[in-house]
């Protein structure tokens, strides 16, 4: 088995971009940087832990590097920040670090070239399974961080990208239709292994999500936000937490997500629209006004967007809306720690 | 089994103190701070896994909390930086989330609480094992932290803190000999565990060790050291990684470990003082002229130095030196990935 110092030089070898300010990155026993003054920086970590959060027979390790970073990349989008850089905390099985490490690492670093997200440090250890933890730092124009507590009442509730396409992409590895995808080392080769185009962007959707950084920036840039998540835990569970974080409640109106959206002529069952989770959509409120500018000047290369309720005075929470009607709606959400 | 949002809301009762320019921190997507543009910011990140670096039998889950945060506070300790703010990665078996997470999370903010470092973001999920990483931030003046590679020939090669006594500690552990040290909830409290005070400095190295923050941002701010690392995978592997970092040879004076210390007259063997690991002290190179003020001004406050060797022109690694030759020392070291 190789030592962590030999690890470390293979991991060394891939080559990487680091952004201005950057002092020193891997080797020494912190990174450092410099960050000009007219910039907030953001911090984020998430795990993603075998048998929890994925199956290692489901996924190649290059997917699975990938994935590790998306999900906090999404989560810097969802503060209408651009990446900086990351750092990478990886436990592995001994008798798997050959086979796993570089795998892994390639897709890691490829994702973070991507995203321009380099990685500056990390640590390794030994585990019983494999087990990543990614810590993301990012940096917005001073202030101008879009949280999810500032919810206006009145705003609408929008949704950036797909709500349920991962769930079922989840249900249709966990039925073993697809046992071979773990050879397939990219999102790009996921539809080699998969002919029907449905199945194809569910199983793309929960094994190599994309992070709406560009959506999230622009949406800040151009004012067309009052508050902001992503949605990682189902949409209903998320929706709550922005309602409350906000002291408002949020109204989804029904037939907003009844078909909530169709690929191949294939529509979503609303339940798991509501409560699919792993989905890395925005979700974010906007002003009457703020939608309105957001329908005329909205990119056409950006993922659709859609209205799906309203924030209100009230008891805060989460509600049904129809005809004119309120009753609670009872998130039940994803919560991986069950 | 409790929630997430439980957890999260049982972890946000624990009082905190914010630096200045920390705009959000836990319950949004990201934390999110200012950095005045005269400092830079300082990052590391750093894994303890159940079974490879800790028993759970061992040590009281407050302790532990306490250690997983310190062992990334070295670090910061070793680039002359001080704390800022950290992110958490909690790992927990399902079965033990209530009887593990007060106590974790109270060691943990406790302890960032003592070295000005609060939590300001994380995440939780179920595993098999207790696992923790732990990401901490800190900052410098601009530009001012010290690197390993900096160490300049002819420097001094200095120690500050205690070599082998951890390794002492984990073996005592080991042994069984005190197997009711998982009652002591803080290292004031393990004395109350162990008369010999030999055995508790060892045992309170391993389970409880304290950050040289401040010698390491003194010795900075004083502009006595060229080059600095900490001591966690033995003297001798990060010796050698000083030195091959430096371009240099270290040159150990084989005498200057013999005997290393003593504590209650019992001597350490300087094998383990060389290989122990764990140490969390810190290691740093001088020229002549800084180790003569530093013999002036340094601080009795502090754990006492100690000079170990010297670097020099030739093949860069590690050596041994007496009586004016020099041969290659080979660093075992305590590289847990094995």
């Amino acid at each position: 088995m190789p030592t962590e110092n030999e690890l470390l030089r293979r991991l060394k070898s891939q080559k990487q971009t680091y952004p201005k300010g950057m002092r020193l990155a891997i080797g020494d026993d912190c990174a450092v940087f410099d960050v000009d003054s007219t910039q907030s920086i953001v911090a984020t970590t998430d795990l993603l832990v075998e048998n929890v959060h994925f199956r290692r027979s489901w996924s190649h390790p290059q997917l699975l590097g990938r994935k590790s970073l998306v999900v906090n990349l999404s989560d810097l989008a969802a503060m209408g920040a651009r990446p900086f850089a990351c750092l990478l905390n990886l436990m592995i099985p001994a008798e798997l670090t050959d086979s796993l490490f570089d795998s892994f690492i390639e897709g890691f670093v490829t994702a973070a070239r991507h995203w321009a997200c380099p990685l500056i440090g990390g640590d390794l250890s030994n585990a019983n399974l494999l087990q990543v933890g990614v810590t993301v730092l990012g940096v917005v124009p001073k202030g101008s961080e879009v949280k999810r507590s500032t919810g206006q009442p009145g705003d609408r509730v929008l949704v950036i990208g797909d709500l349920g396409l991962s769930r079922l992409g989840l249900e249709l590895l966990e039925s073993g239709k697809h046992s071979d995808l773990n050879q397939a080392d990219r999102a790009e080769t996921l539809s080699h292994f998969i002919p029907d185009p449905f199945e194809l962007a569910c199983i793309r959707a929960h094994l190599a999500p994309e992070p709406l950084l560009e959506a999230g920036s622009w949406l800040r840039k151009e004012g067309l936000v009052h508050a902001m998540m992503d949605v990682s835990d189902g949409l209903a569970l998320d929706l709550e937490r922005l309602a409350v974080a906000s002291g408002l409640q949020a109204v989804i109106t029904r037939t907003a997500l009844e078909p909530y959206q169709s690929i191949a002529e294939r529509e979503i069952d609303p339940d798991v629209v509501l409560n699919g989770g792993e989905d890395y959509a925005l979700l974010f409120t906007a002003s009457d006004e703020q939608v309105s500018r957001l329908q005329q000047i909205y990119p056409l290369t950006f993922p659709h967007f859609r209205i799906i309720g309203v924030l209100q005075q009230g008891p805060p929470g989460l509600y049904w809306g129809s005809d004119g009607t309120v009753q609670p709606c009872q998130a039940r959400g994803f919560e991986h720690f069950r």
